[in-house]
């Protein structure tokens, strides 16, 4: 039977995502997003959604460009941390010891030590509510050599990327292969 | 070393939700969509990422309404051929023996045997090249009783959402809590 838990954001899974931008001072901040996904394959882009109050927002705006560094379950608690605390107090990178790195093709900093990025430049904003939905047109994507399959693929396996469960507000790690997409529904095609 | 895979939609973890819409006929119909996520806390939305080609896309025009319908691992064939065939063509509820139940609160069908569900009221759209953005004010969340932590929060341990690569186009299943949100980061507190 189901239940009616009322008007709550309980989909799931969401990502955990490091948003990278230089600060109003050009200083390199990061802050966690798990409202976040995938919004067109052409121009390929990505979009993240940032309440206006915070440092990262009025960085995203100021320089037109963010990153999103994907968060492998190995540094957690260093992507916990980048959601507590705001840039506006703390040096992030320093007391985690992360390493923010300049991109070579947007103005903006990532996380050195996390796998998988994605560089964009702010394309469109939407306003919804208390948050602002920032697409970014991806620029360019860089992964781990280590963490390819192919030479190409981002391998999730490798990567294990960091997984939120809203409403509990817990973090899972990615488990076992199911199989192949467009190729396990073939048994109900006629 | 970090590697340059060009501009791509290869950010991870995505989701891979059901989309639920009656089209422009009244006939229930579901597809597949990866390009998805939580975008707004309050008022709490969702959005889904459509091509206008899609029979789907054309019924949430036309009702103004849809579903999101979380796929569990264990039902991942189904899932699969939702996205893998044309509602235009296909009753595709027929062919996969999924039920198709009318929402209480929108004009929408959800997949019953699903064990997550969010129901929407289309609030806004941004088109972005190939896709448009569709956001849904969520009207009501329902979850499967027996899926539920303390009667409230839906438990993605026992929900097991389907996760999919971008890039390998493969499907995973969820692993192992790594933990609490707001909590692993305290170590690096001052």
């Amino acid at each position: 039977m189901k239940i009616s838990l009322g008007a709550k954001t309980l989909a799931q899974p969401a990502p955990v995502w490091a948003v990278g931008a230089f600060d109003v001072n050009g200083k390199p901040n990061a802050m966690i997003a798990a409202w976040g996904g995938i919004c067109s394959s052409d121009p390929a882009s990505v979009y993240v959604s940032l309440r206006p109050s915070r440092h990262t927002y009025a960085g995203v705006m100021e320089h037109g460009a963010f990153t999103v560094s994907v968060c492998p379950a190995e540094l957690a608690a260093e992507a916990d941390y980048l959601g507590m605390v705001s840039g506006k107090k703390e040096d992030k990178f320093a007391a985690t010891g992360l390493t923010p790195v300049t991109s070579d093709v947007v103005n903006a900093p990532y996380v050195g030590e996390f796998p998988l990025i994605i560089e964009c430049e702010l394309s469109d904003t939407l306003e919804l509510g208390i948050h602002i939905l920032c697409v970014g047109r991806i620029v360019d994507v860089k992964c781990d050599e280590d963490k390819l399959v192919d030479g190409k693929h981002p391998d999730m396996e490798k990567i294990l990327p960091m997984i939120f469960s809203p409403g509990t507000r817990s973090y899972y790690t990615v488990g076992e292969k199911i199989g192949q997409g467009f190729s396990l529904g073939k048994k109900y095609m006629k």
